[in-house]
């Protein structure tokens, strides 16, 4: 993403009031990156680009680190010790879906990996069901399920007119829809004893 | 199962008036078996022995339906169109973990199985979540996903003494473990419009 | 296969002098088919079928079995005790490709099983480079890496008309490639001081 | 790799007259590391990185790009072309194994990728039978493979001393079973009408 590009996100920070999420790419990067995002994503083909992830980690700004798409949990894990290892304790973990032999959906959702990872780590732990599943019609189904078991936040595309988004209109949500599914998964959140 | 273990199971019906599901893996054992289960399931070593698909079929038997451990949903579906095209349309659909690069849990729980089946048929589709984890651990958690993903049922293996269990002892819940999720999943299915 | 076809290979076996290999799937066929066939062939589908392996094993009948698309190499061996634990040692494996992620191919080649089978077992080790690759511009290439590797044998699908095969034409070559291939196969084994 | 280790492999080629490949990891580096390798290696867990695909295309330095654990052949083939865009068209690929459910080597090695790659592209094609087995007593036989299915080229670990290897010794050869290899090799390369 070039400036131009940042200086949207800042608008729409502005206007919104929401916080601002942004995959980093580019190590040199960094410090222009930090001023206009919230959180710095690691994307996960470049989840063990360990140039990407010592950077993300000295920068100390909160980090969002998605698991490579064939990495274990353990790999997980391990990059994320990367960036603790700077003193930068605030990372979040994301299980976007892996690549497995299964070719319905785009990739294969591990629910497995969210119960695993709660219990072998205390740090924040989101899944990413438009990735997971890369169908919209099936995004609100892993949604759901990612909160019963036991998620503390969710990644989701939204888009106002799927067809025509730049990226990834396969697996956005209508807005109207996005509303409707969080109400469903406030209640699912409640079921559990948590809140959203 | 030789003819004492389903004297066994006879008298656990009987015993309990629970209905009894047991694997069938010799087609030529299939009329015996009838007499003493109430439904016959294809396992997933053999959700591909079209053999055993057409006797289970011809049988008119109620069918519970494996997923193979690396067949794709497609596959399963046509497995479970061997078993109708001889009439039999009594198959319940069963999504027990796949085989992954994974070793962290024992399969992979491949939970996006659950909205692409239920949109693709119209036959129960269930999970199983000791199998798809095959660590007790992560049961429950699998077993609160599978439900607000919309599974119409799931088989999850209890045993009182899971140390000393002849088999699959480290995937068992104890039955007071079991009687607890069974609360948890039963507020999960209100938040889902479901009942238990 | 029905006994139509199995008398269809018996004139084959008379007419051309080879041996016969077909694979059975009905346990209860196996005194018809050994009656025809020089070697029982369990199929990848089958590989974990305990009934089937058993009936073979006792048959003690040679036998070509082939590994699953998604067994281990050490599950290769475990089905190959089933068949070895009634005495019929006449047993060969197959390695005939993997499930994996990757799409270009039918199969993954999963060529270092060749070598691992070849080191942890006495019985010949064969491969199948047409189900391996499922397109015959690459069967010549996958077929002359099995014999560098070790393998003791290939087995290779010829037709005279590909495109009008009943099954498996994608992957079938022609009578003068084959003739073509088995010169050059010839020479590898040379050099890796074997014979063909 | 730090200065220090630079100039060592400067040493290295000095002294013996042989070219340097060397794993670049740090886009800011590329200025120094061109000075003392011939050859600039992306690895496998890099592939994906197109900021250092970029960057490497702007040097117009030979590239040998790895093929990621988890990449298609097709993703392959699209990374070599963000580096052939900056008009760098000095660019090996080469197939070091895939991860698949397979444990008893270290990766699957996917020998199908060397014939699609060969017919799909005309950049030279290499194999690294150390990665792709993991364990160096199947070393020899997937070189052999490698060889005999058209690869152009083979990276190979060798080391004095395996077990005190600072990295990869167990999938690393001794010197006098390289030397023999590479006899090997040269009678397989002949059968197959190439020379080494």
């Amino acid at each position: 993403m070039g400036e131009a590009g940042l200086q949207y996100l800042a608008e729409a920070r502005e206007q919104t009031g929401l916080p601002i999420v942004t995959e980093i790419m580019d190590p040199s990067l960094i410090n222009i990156v930090c001023q206009y995002a919230d959180v710095l994503q690691v994307g996960a083909r470049n989840m063990q680009n360990y140039t990407l992830l010592n950077a993300v980690g000295q920068s100390q700004h909160p980090v969002l680190l998605k698991r490579g798409m064939s990495s274990t949990i353990q790999e997980l894990l391990m990059a994320a010790d990367y960036i603790l290892s700077h003193g930068n304790r605030r990372v979040m973990l994301c299980e976007r879906g892996i690549r497995t032999f299964e070719t319905a959906t785009r990739n294969t959702f591990d629910l497995n990996a969210i119960p695993v990872l709660k219990q072998q780590t205390h740090l924040p732990v989101l899944a990413d069901p438009s990735h997971a599943t890369g169908k919209s019609e099936y995004v609100e189904a892993a949604s759901r399920a990612a909160i019963a078991a036991g998620a503390d936040g969710l990644i989701i595309e939204v888009h106002m007119d799927p067809p025509n988004a730049a990226s990834d209109g396969r697996q956005s949500l209508r807005p109207e829809r996005f509303a409707a599914l969080v109400g469903q998964l406030s209640r699912i959140a409640e079921a559990v004893d948590r809140s959203v």
